[in-house]
């Protein structure tokens, strides 16, 4: 943490767990018979009820979204940038939810936690997740805090799918829906590089099928490959070359296999940081939700037919170099929006931070971002 | 082989090691003692030599570049589509010499050949090679076959490459350079994937810091990974997309783990038969080769001036959806040659087919490929 709490921090929060009893049936077909959300917010519900942003977290995000969670805290939450007093989700208007989602791992029931059917971590035998599923959880977290209705959803990449998931899934529960970064389905090229990660994760002789932790281990090469693999698609090529280029590490070629330019010393920490972070499973999991989105399907893939269903305001924000969910990936949302008949704002933001930039304080974006929010205010009497 | 050799084909060839016994220094600083060069040559040398093309090989290439080793072989050589009596390269004009590159594992002397210093294959003490290296060894195969000057040099990718540092470094040896889907050097963006595959296959256990040979055993699913991903960088976006869409296996999800998209279980397939075929260290070697591959480096990055060395004849040829290297890589070296004063035509051929076009036989690109080397055949007075 800062020496002093900025003023347009949301200071220090405590994330609380939220404990579901009811069942919890999935697109799978499986069930999770009970489960714990870690939670945290942040502003104050209104009577109400009408100021209610839901946060939706991408691949490797979790609810700690603003602020710090003490005063050794190096770093705030993910996206403090956007979240805080007089910031885009202005935490004076809106009350503020953000979750870790079921199957992750930290703090919400994942992979990682007890099966309480065996008394050990559920492994490989933690269901697999679809967006829907994610969306009936917070649907479930809503009814608990007394939220009838979003003021909005939001939510930048796998946040993204999450959002527009919510505004077909319950309508009625949508005033405003902020989908960034995304896209109504993954490529083909999207699934492939996700193979290459799974791959990467189970084929470590220490993935032990799923059931490392049992065994007193963790995959860390795996997981460590499939970040630096991922790591290449968040950032853009030119955003590479600007930053890292050609330059070597020791200034000269060693010729060995040492990590010899400075992008591969980069890919490298990147990946042993976050192997030691994240669990294996969980990574496998989130890949898969990324996959299987397609909401469209149900529709003949006719993804405008699919959205007819949606009550809610759209604000759908790109980024040039974005080339994991480019700008086009946006604009089949938009477009499939407009000929719905939906009220729709789009803005490609120019940026040479590619995937990443959605995480960034980018003026131009920032700006975007909060005229749209003060509309949400304006429309739900909050202002 | 098909039932009979089409007309067009080389036919039946067979491959022949040229050993030499004088010490190869490589821009490492090490020495290669002797070594063995794996070689197939199509056509018949003419009395001047004045009809030789030299074909350079890409990462996974090697000296079978066209026509069948036996009857029974299923598939011709790598390159059979541009190679062959009234193909573009000619064989009733040329003569034809494709080697396997030092460093390779199709019988040139590389890391599975036996270290004569021990008894053992060489593994990791294989020295690293150079661009420049290879060129180095294709010129004393050169003087081996009588040829003081090549009609053409000519390669894809990495292969393009070699052509390249032939045109700079034996400028008066080169009469036409015929650079295909290549780059003046690897973006930031181009390390990094090579620098993941080169952790999948290092991390892998069986890699046994690259003496796995002396262990019996190979780092097979560190290869197929680098493969898979590899892979991915070969085709485009939209060629994938269009062959393999989100289409599942088994016409519906499964919800596990197992390959359930068809591209998932395509890129497994050409990962395993890959990593079953090829050396793992070569892979790291190939893959080190195109990291350090800068020709304007010792010209203050001014590739302009790196050119104006050269004295052929240049072709440049780049593919619509080749995002490996772009289009836009290629215009690189068109426009330094161009700067530099030399003579240069350059082709952007449509395709979806990304960076693996360049092995196949699109008219367009054959049409303009058979255009230049009638030019060549013309400027060596062969017709």
């Amino acid at each position: 943490m800062p020496t002093e709490i900025p003023e347009n921090s949301v200071g220090i929060v405590t994330p609380q767990v939220y404990s579901f009893d009811e069942p919890l049936k999935l697109r799978s077909g499986q069930e999770l018979p009970a489960y714990d959300l870690m939670v945290e917010t942040y502003g104050t519900l209104n009577e109400d009820a009408s100021n209610a942003v839901l946060i939706c977290h991408a691949l490797s995000g979790d609810h700690h979204a603003a602020g710090y969670h003490s005063s050794e805290d190096k770093k705030p939450g993910w996206w403090d940038s956007a979240i805080g007093p007089g910031k885009p989700i202005d935490t004076n208007r809106f009350f503020v939810v953000a979750l870790n989602n079921l199957g992750g791992c930290a703090g919400s029931t994942g992979p990682t936690s007890i099966n309480p059917a065996t008394g050990k971590p559920y492994g490989s035998d933690f269901p697999i997740f679809c967006v829907r599923d994610w969306v009936n959880s917070q649907a479930r977290l809503a009814d608990r805090l007394g939220i009838q209705k979003w003021a909005a959803v939001v939510g930048g990449s796998l946040g993204g799918m999450q959002a527009l998931r919510w505004s077909i899934q319950y309508p009625e529960r949508v005033a405003h829906c902020v989908v960034i970064a995304s896209a109504p389905k993954l490529t083909t090229q999207n699934i492939a590089f996700n193979e290459v990660a799974r791959q990467a994760i189970v084929k470590d002789p220490e993935f032990h099928d799923g059931y490392y932790l049992e065994k007193d281990t963790i995959p860390k090469g795996g997981l460590m490959q499939a970040r630096m693999l991922g790591h290449i698609t968040y950032l853009s090529d030119d955003g590479m070359a600007l930053k890292f280029g050609r330059d070597l590490k020791s200034g000269k070629l060693n010729f060995n296999y040492d990590s010899e330019f400075e992008i591969e010393s980069y890919l490298r920490y990147q990946g042993e940081r976050f192997s030691g972070q994240f669990d294996a499973n969980t990574y496998l999991l989130m890949t898969k939700a990324l996959d299987y989105f397609d909401p469209a399907a149900a529709f003949d893939n006719n993804l405008a037919e699919c959205l007819k269903q949606a009550q809610c305001k759209y604000m759908v924000m790109s980024f040039s170099t974005d080339w994991r969910f480019s700008p086009k990936r946006s604009e089949e949302i938009v477009n499939a929006l407009m000929e719905a008949d939906k009220d729709v704002s789009y803005v490609e933001i120019e940026s040479d931070k590619g995937h990443d930039a959605f995480l960034l304080p980018i003026p131009r974006y920032m700006q975007v971002f909060d005229a749209f929010m003060n509309r949400v205010a304006s429309n739900q009497g909050l202002i």
